[in-house]
């Protein structure tokens, strides 16, 4: 499923470049290029150290066909394919200079997207059996947003909006500025364009109450404890989507989705997802 | 301490603007330009929700000033202090639209670079007593190197080098290649230029025997136990800079510690380090 | 109400500074370095040559602000003002070398501009007295398209979609593809995220029909007549949003409004509007 | 004849590669990633449904390949060549999600070029038998002057100068701050080099006279009316090229050129030509 | 006068900011960062270690600015004035750190371009009594065109083209594809504007009579002896520009001038000019 | 043995891409595009007309390679060979346009490359017979240095570091700041990791014996007489690399190296090495 959304490649090629040109430097592989002669060819594979979930083979190979074009990648797992220690990711072949000169780099990307996909498996998993979806957020690593949007989604999650341009959210600063929720609303319904979602953030029953009367797409329930949401869910009633979030974790996630809301919105999945330990065999 | 390497702003300006880019996207912040009138100014500090190490304010406030030249940000913790749950680590005055549109970019570096200088002030604490330090590694975010290396300087830890050209460090993939560890190190000898220091990986006693006998400025002992490392670092004996690495985490870096090596190479540092959670409240 | 939709400045500057840097070559402004001293001061006004609407001063600004940041410039109409002939739109004061330098720069934006708003400002009258709105497309300038749809709301009108990732559009080439509309609306909703709004183009009744059974957000009635799109506004009796596209000009967009749509959709907003006539005036 | 002047591919490359970003945004195209298997084959042809004139196919060419380099174009219409209704410009053939994705790109870039040749074709009708020839201006879209330059030649018209370092054009404010015709031109003759040609913006007869006293390579009567052209062309007799410029419309340009100038000057063709109306078919 | 020609700072911001970030790498200076407080304040002056001529004061002063906008710079040597052992060029106060990690770049711009000034300015001397002038080529360092042009204005000397599209230089490879004079001056005439000026290159007598009937702006007489030049020019006899070229150096230049020719052009000024030896001097 | 340290093309790609936008300007080749038709071939090579030393060969290749893909080059001399005036450095053929329009732009690049190299080998060949070696500086073209540094390596020079933050090098401003050299090398050592030497500037002996004293790697012995550096270099005794700078000359370098010290720092390889002089011939 996950491969319906895979970015076009010119969308992250200019990310890749400037993550080898940060490593490289001015010299280059000081090492590699003192130690391998030019016409050395390297053989090898990229394998998993831990369990996990797969995302980010096209980027990983492009870091090294950057480095030189004539890099051969086969791709072993496909982009949301759960890994076993031992897994074979992707083999690598080429010229040895220029593979181990963008190791740790193709290493560093797939390693995030890697971790990415797979601490959102864990959410996904830790709520089957309900109807509720797991959804990332902004908070994001600078540079890196639509990669990592798409290792969300190839570790089952879904996509909340992707900036500050795709979907308005309103949220407490707004509400003190506009003095109401209707006044909010109103501005936006006012200003935003026909092909754009609202979505309001509620910390209160008496909020949710005032959004629903002024109509709007999306509620996001903040910090709210399960009997809470579960209200908020019936008091709503199919007029909009509702979104819960504020802490929630790994524990406390399956109790949020049984109260019905249709997504939990998860902002560690981005900004807290340790790395997926990987690493470039011989062979 | 940490103050000493701050680095100057045009080599993380770029980097700010981008992820600012990355937000705004093409249209900017729909929600904030639709409610909040241009004159509208707001007051607000960043604030800790967890406890943990300062890191980041220069880059934070860029963030804010590159939207709007004429936010004033006022620094209330230095870079290296360590933060208690409530504390304001900024405050933020200035055009309430333009400080609603950076919020999410400025948390965002904010966060992260003090996840990592947090972590490491752990690491640094597990190893108290000992004539060790923590080092990091290249496994750093694309795009973010220069920025989490001084992350890690603001947690208390040391830098390895910044990439593949300051500093030469043989791995197995290069001895592989060379055949043995003399040939290597003369290989890097006759090709580097005379300023930079040359480290070399080795797994066994055997190996840094070798190491020591053909002479290089750096042994990295990789995958020892504590017991193997002590008797390492009493083949080498001063004769170069010991650095142990492999499956150092919190648990386990104080007895690699007392083993007596120089360093403690910690990849962990910035590819897993979890966010440090922080918001800004206004007012 | 267009003000609450200025575009932050981050986001078109350096659209501005290629501008300057495309008409400075590689040598500068030859004509003025040669006979104008650095020290000369020059004084003047834009001024309007025909009738029309007011779009873009804060970019004008910043083509003669980035020549020189000492020029000063005062805004004597907002943007969205209407405009007559000879009314000066701001005015100009600085180092005379930067002013003259820009001024081909600042006019080529502005004229664009305030040309797209004009034709916008057309619609919206012709259709003046129905409950439509006009909207534009993503038939824009290669480069321009935030400014472009920032002049359409000068104008009066709404923005569609600012490309391809902020909502969806479905499209007989689509359709092709997916073999029928439930299963193209299938594909979508299994694929985007809960903020994204659906957008399905019909040519016929009947296919409105199915787009209604599946359900959409909107729906955009292409190169129908106004008695069809009469009836297709009937047949959606609120369930979607209504579009209308194809052909729209301003003899016809009256009788297309009054037909009861929403929106009528009009590519030459930006891609065919005539420059407003606008000069530089000493003194 | 256009042919001969094609401009290089690396002289437009990156201003399509920006435009392509520009509508992608940060997700991509999310209505085709949706629906189109990424192993769906489209092929089909860009048609004209006005006619016109041809102009930018390796520009359109370059769009699709940039997003697949797997896309193959066909040109079957040459640059310059006289379009119908329904004649097929070039046809596309490749993964149907890279063009899908990209076909607006192409498209926005091939109207506004099309259309720009189209209407100097008709200025060029326009004055068919007389020795005069159609100009261009620095009116141009910021971003695309090469490509609509381009355009003007494949209309059949001429190019002025590309900038304002590549020909001197003395005009009214210049001549204000030097006090002179003289003084203007001999500061002039002693900054620039003697590779480059001076041009004099004139208003009349009288300033003509200096003009020619005083010697320069071109002359611009401005808004002078048929009879005082005349005139000018006869006080002028050869000593230098002459060049019509101000308020010359399809209506007025035969006059104009009748009266024996060089060259006429029209800002429309790049600021005011309408898009030609294009599209992309199936099959 | 060379003032007259000061190119807008818009032109080489870009490359000066390169240039910073190339130096400093990654990691900034880490000797200033490591032993100079942030507070301290650094006073000194640009001094000349040699005799040369100014060029690039506004170049290296930017370095400063962009490096901290608060440093102060103040000019004492304006660009064209001759230098002498001692001679302070400019002062420079302000943060230690920034001004120590700024000084090589700055002084790497401005001794190159006070080099290119000073052998400019010997070549002017060289020839002091004739009629002719001295120019430079497109032999200029790789991103460095404008302001290696702008030292040869410095120096005394004029500029030839600034690059491939602002005027014509038919040469030999030209004649060769095109058979003949005649017919490659023909197929320039009718592709290149009214604005642009053609050169051609001769090597011999009869060359330069086809290309005297044919009509150019400017011949190029290539490596031909004093005798021969004074024939070439009498031919001339004011037809066109006359430039020498070919083995022009110090010793030679004033020989070749004395024939008559209006222009020697020297590709040594830029392509082989010494640096001229300066120095950062505290106090 | 310079071929091991190529550096991959990623490194130089963007410089060389800038350098023929700069020569191509808005317009391209407007002499070449008016001549040639574009099925035109051309089939030349690249000739030494001076004796030297080859390096830069790949950078050429890439600026033919990057105005058209098709043209193919062969090298015939590999870098750091010797060059004869004659010699056929590489071959070029393919469009003739394309090889026109970059002919300028790369031989600007391989005169300079080859020019350093060139002065270089006379610096080795002068001190042939000792055990020093030749090494560079950071007084390099801004924007070329890795490519100027590698130039040095054709030669058979060596090179000094890259740039501010791959070594450490405190000199009399530093000094001054931090009071002592004790001083300034322990903050040194507080501040930077352990995989960066740290090298002392040092006028006296008096100087050098405090250097030694608290320990650093290598000593800069700065505008000493060669007997002073003999008495240094016996000091240091092996406990520091020694590098001697300051006017030395191809007169004066064999009495320097002769002093027993181990490097030779010559600021002149890269700010003054005159261009080789080249061609490209048809044929």
């Amino acid at each position: 499923m996950a491969g319906r959304f895979e970015i076009p490649k010119i969308l992250f090629e200019n990310t890749v470049r400037q993550a080898l040109l940060e490593d490289l430097g001015r010299g280059g592989d000081l090492t590699t290029l003192s130690i391998v002669e030019s016409e050395s060819i390297f053989s090898g594979r990229i394998v998993a150290r831990q369990p996990g979930r797969m995302a980010g083979r096209r980027v990983a190979a492009l870091a090294f066909e950057l480095m030189d074009a004539s890099i051969q990648t086969v791709q072993t797992r496909a982009d949301g394919a759960a890994l076993q220690p031992g897994d074979t990711l992707m083999t690598v072949e080429g010229p040895a200079r220029a593979i181990l000169s963008a190791e740790r780099t193709a290493l560093n990307f797939l390693g995030r997207l890697c971790g990415i996909a797979s601490l959102t498996a864990h959410y996904v998993e830790a709520i089957r059996g309900t109807n509720a979806g797991i959804v990332c957020t902004r908070k994001t690593t600078p540079g890196l947003r639509a990669l990592e949007k798409y290792a969300v989604r190839c570790g089952g999650g879904a996509n909340h909006r992707f900036g500050l341009d795709d979907a308005v959210l309103i949220k407490d600063n707004h509400l003190a500025v506009a003095g109401s929720i209707e006044e909010a609303v109103t501005r936006v319904r006012q200003s935003v364009g026909h092909t754009v979602k609202v979505e309001l953030e509620v910390d209160t029953l008496d909020q949710l109450q005032q959004a629903l009367t002024v109509g709007v797409d999306i509620v996001l329930l903040d910090n709210m404890k399960p009997e809470t949401l579960r209200k908020a869910v019936e008091m709503v009633d199919g007029q909009a989507i509702t979104e819960a979030s504020g802490g929630i974790n790994l524990e406390s996630a399956a109790a949020i989705a049984a109260t019905g809301v249709d997504y939990l919105s998860v902002g560690a999945l981005t900004h807290s997802a340790p790395c997926l330990d990987l690493g470039l065999d011989a062979g």
